[in-house]
């Protein structure tokens, strides 16, 4: 039987409930946002005792569908004070499923100035005292607690960004290979960190297990699925090949590479940076090209990068990554690149938040630009001990700007724009404006169809039919996000008619229902506004759907673009 | 004439242009808050090219009327996003309505790095480039413009604070002992700083002066006003006597004096720091226990404080700063509170905003309560100088409270609440919500009635009749701060019969018109609803209209008293 896993830190219990009716049908992002948007007071305090912490895998997690392995996590975000959702690799996702763990729901705040860990297990949740851990970096935590209760003991921990509820801060997940993925984005570290818990580890012996209604059809619909996805260009060849690097040398030639904090759209350093060079480089030091995030995934986007001396430096070594930490800040060497991404990992921040904040740094002349070594010890010395200018950094891009007066800051709702110009990528724009997270690519992906020729073809620099594409893009994602599958099952889902379907077919096979496209449609729209009416009881009006001032009097070259969508224009998102 | 000057700090032009008509009848506030609601997009960055900041002396200002040679600044706010007006004493006012300076609009932003000046004299407004005075205290800024332009210059200067942009940067008046009175709520100084303005000269040599339309009237009214003033108990005894610090006492006795960082309504030292203890310190040491902040005043109720060796320390030694360093910083040293305000006058920054900081700050374990000495060196030292830590601090109270994590920050719309604890004086707690401004007791001064029995009374710890209240006094505030007077006078103006027709009658006899009481209220009203307007357009909703959590669930003693307003009681406010 599925259930609900509650912890109240405010006095240190926990309880197994039923799942009820209500959040049967829901999974991953679905059921956070449902979660917390009927349990947590919108206009509370993110980092207080209303907040809670919510983990969710997918409806399809624990199965065999390919790429299904991706937990949410929700909250109210301390970064943007909307609602948030962020979801990662790594093997919790799976492991709660098969435990039968349809939502864990931490809540309140502990009375005494002490740090707590979480224990989930088939018996249910339990909460220890944690002394020795804390402070520790996330590498430290995986080791010490895989010595402490075996290898495949299940991690979340948070690091010292964490603890000193930087708003950059992330939360941490084990991935197959004892590294690092991350809940990256919106600062649901601090929020773990508001709650004395340092780290949670599941043990999934004696777990049931995932019960699939119908095993024939599901078998035949996952192959089905599985061969979509090998047989796409972008997910069967690009993305195995080069990861998600691939997208410096594309972006760079659409001129939608944000450079030296947005002032350019094209990076001089950029085949230095390319997926391309990643690629080559990887497998002449003995790296991973291809690695999975999580088991059962096949399209294998996450390298492994060694140093010179062939040592493991960093995985999950994104393109948006690369590109904040590369373009964005002017620096052209991926060694450091890579052990920033080591450190970041350590330390607990989202590397996008992180990059994008550098490059407001190197504008406010805290660092220069291109000064890799300076950005190193920043992260290590000020954002890894919590000194104060490490917590101006650790607050993210807008934090920095508001400290230093900055007024060129590239944030929506006060999280970060990611690795795409909205001025020469225009749909991503829209997406940037109205997501319920704050600016967040992963939430509708227009890059596909902008740039890629995924689902089509959207002219990048125009107006067109923009809005339509972020819109469709962000309910398909809304509800992709609540299957537990990694986004880039869009790709196939985009280009090959049978993908879809079978993607449904196997929810179906699962719980035995018999879901159709417009019901799977339904559920995106409903999980967008629910977010969105969440977002308007914490005080969120058209007004916050904007992007910044400066993206419509600063033309971006190469193609001298502004940002031009006028406010109805851009509100026309929400008439669905 | 009165006339309208324009200044473009982008191509570093100015004009001077005629007074539209819809702006004829409005001075002070009334004219700021027109003039940024009309020319300033309400979602632009206020740090950016299209702010402005504005100066407006009041209707009656310039006129010998008692009382009324205050200035009004305003424009968007760095620190709360709102729109915002801020008035202080000084001898600025009364010199730009001699000379018929109606407005100083102040708009763009240069494009060099460099710093300016701005001169107002009879022949209109010119920039000069600045670089001498760059990077110095206020103190030294009025000393070194005195001796270079005369000693009757008028000046409005920034100290390091506003160069640095910080968001609780003030703007400097200097007063008539060439010290310092401050526009000193919302963050003005960084406005000005943002467009590279050091200070702005006046010399009033020539000026037409304020011609009255009806002298025999005026004279008639302006004495039936003035002995108003000396009539009443607060403003004729209380205030010249003890300062506004009288009210430490009043407030500990009312159990709404908050200390500790807000987690009490009572302070133990509160004798120490008390308006009697102030007063008799200051006669001991040869200080003036009355004081002026601008020539015309009748109340008197600046006091110039002395150190043990009988030397200037600081004046416009007000109740706000004084509590918040004092009982809310738990600290009971009268001379090392003086030597702070000294220090926030030089470097520039709220007095308000700062102490409430300071309680954050201790509560962060930045440093402990009581710690005097740690809080001179951090203002001196960090915030004087832009450390990290110092643009932490220059950042305010939410500015502490996200880059600590912490959950106890009073502030309503980003911007500190000042001296009188919400639960146990709940009118002020209205005041604080539903201001245009962000928390700012000015702007609806309940502890008239509430605590001092002015205007009748409403019982303090009950909710009845509340909303109303505040409701009439920022309605009154908001037209009385636009003719120019002190808002002291609302005292003799709710007790005393004549005293409010013989304003109104000073008005009509200045401009030869005939306004009624209802014309003037409809003022307040319409000024409050032009400022709602442009917050509405900037963002915000009635889910900004809230106290912070903590002061719903934590009961502060002697009363235990909580903020019980529900949501829909307070957005009564608005009906009207």
């Amino acid at each position: 039987m599925d259930k609900i896993l509650r912890v109240n830190m405010t006095d240190l219990t926990t309880r197994t409930e039923p799942v009820p009716a209500a959040w049967a049908g829901l999974g991953g992002r679905a059921l956070t946002s449902t979660i917390v948007a009927a349990e947590v007071p919108a206009t509370c305090h993110a980092l207080g005792e209303n907040n809670k912490l919510v983990f969710a895998p997918g409806l399809l997690t624990g199965t065999p569908a390919a790429n299904s392995g991706r937990l949410s996590a929700g909250a109210k975000s301390p970064l943007t004070g909307t609602i948030k959702e962020s979801n990662a690799g790594g093997t919790a996702a799976q492991m709660l499923a098969r435990l039968g763990v349809k939502a864990l729901i931490i809540e309140g705040l502990p009375k005494a100035d002490k740090w707590y860990s979480l224990h989930v297990s088939k018996d249910g949740v339990t909460v220890q005292e944690e002394s020795e851990l804390i402070g520790k970096g996330n590498f430290a935590v995986i080791e010490a607690l895989e010595a402490r209760l075996g290898k495949k003991t299940g991690i979340l921990t948070i690091g010292p960004a964490g603890e000193l509820k930087m708003t950059a801060a992330n939360i941490s997940v084990k991935d197959p290979d004892s590294k690092i993925r991350s809940h990256g984005r919106g600062g649901l570290g601090a929020v773990m960190g508001s709650k004395k818990i340092k780290f949670i580890t599941i043990n999934d012996e004696g777990a049931p297990g995932v019960k699939i209604a119908d095993p024939e059809k599901f078998k035949v619909a996952a192959r089905t699925f599985a061969k979509a996805l090998l047989d796409h260009p972008v997910s069967g060849e690009g993305l195995p090949t080069y990861g998600t690097n691939v997208l410096v040398n594309i972006l760079n030639e659409a001129g939608g590479l944000p450079t030296k904090n947005f002032t350019l759209g094209q990076f001089e350093g950029h085949d230095k940076i390319s997926g391309e060079t990643l690629h080559d480089t990887i497998v002449a030091r003995g790296g991973k090209p291809k690695h999975g995030c999580h088991a059962g995934c096949i399209i294998q986007c996450s390298q492994v990068y060694h140093d010179k001396d062939g040592k493991y430096v960093t995985s999950g070594f994104e393109y948006e990554t690369i590109w904040g930490l590369g373009a964005d800040c002017c620096i052209d060497n991926l060694d450091d690149i890579a052990l920033a991404d080591n450190i970041m990992d350590d330390i607990g921040v989202d590397s996008i938040e992180t990059a994008v904040m550098f490059g407001v740094a190197m504008e406010a002349g805290i660092l220069s630009f291109g000064d890799s070594k300076e950005m190193l010890r920043l992260l290590r010395d000020e954002i890894g001990t919590g000194t104060p200018l490490g917590r101006i950094l650790g607050g993210g891009a807008a934090s920095v700007g508001k400290a230093y007066g900055v007024t060129r800051v590239p944030v929506v709702k006060n999280q970060a724009i990611p690795a795409y110009d909205p001025r020469s990528v225009k749909g991503i724009g829209i997406t940037y404006a109205t997501s319920t997270m704050g600016a967040d690519h992963t939430s509708g992906y227009t890059i596909a169809t902008n740039i890629l020729n995924v689902g089509g073809f959207v002219d990048p620099l125009k107006k067109d039919g923009q809005v339509e594409l972020s819109r469709n893009l962000q309910i398909a994602t809304a509800a992709v996000d609540s299957t537990g599958m990694c986004i880039f099952v869009a790709f196939p889902a985009l280009d090959i008619p049978e993908c879809l379907p079978a993607l449904i077919d196997m929810i179906n096979a699962r719980f035995g229902i018999s879901l159709t496209g417009d019901d799977v449609t339904d559920l995106g729209k409903q999980v967008l506004k629910t977010e969105r009416q969440f977002n308007i009881e914490a005080g969120f009006t058209k007004e916050h759907d904007r992007l910044p001032e400066f993206f419509k009097t600063e033309p971006v070259a190469p193609h001298n673009a502004v940002w031009d969508f006028s406010d109805e224009e851009i509100d026309e998102f929400w008439n669905f």
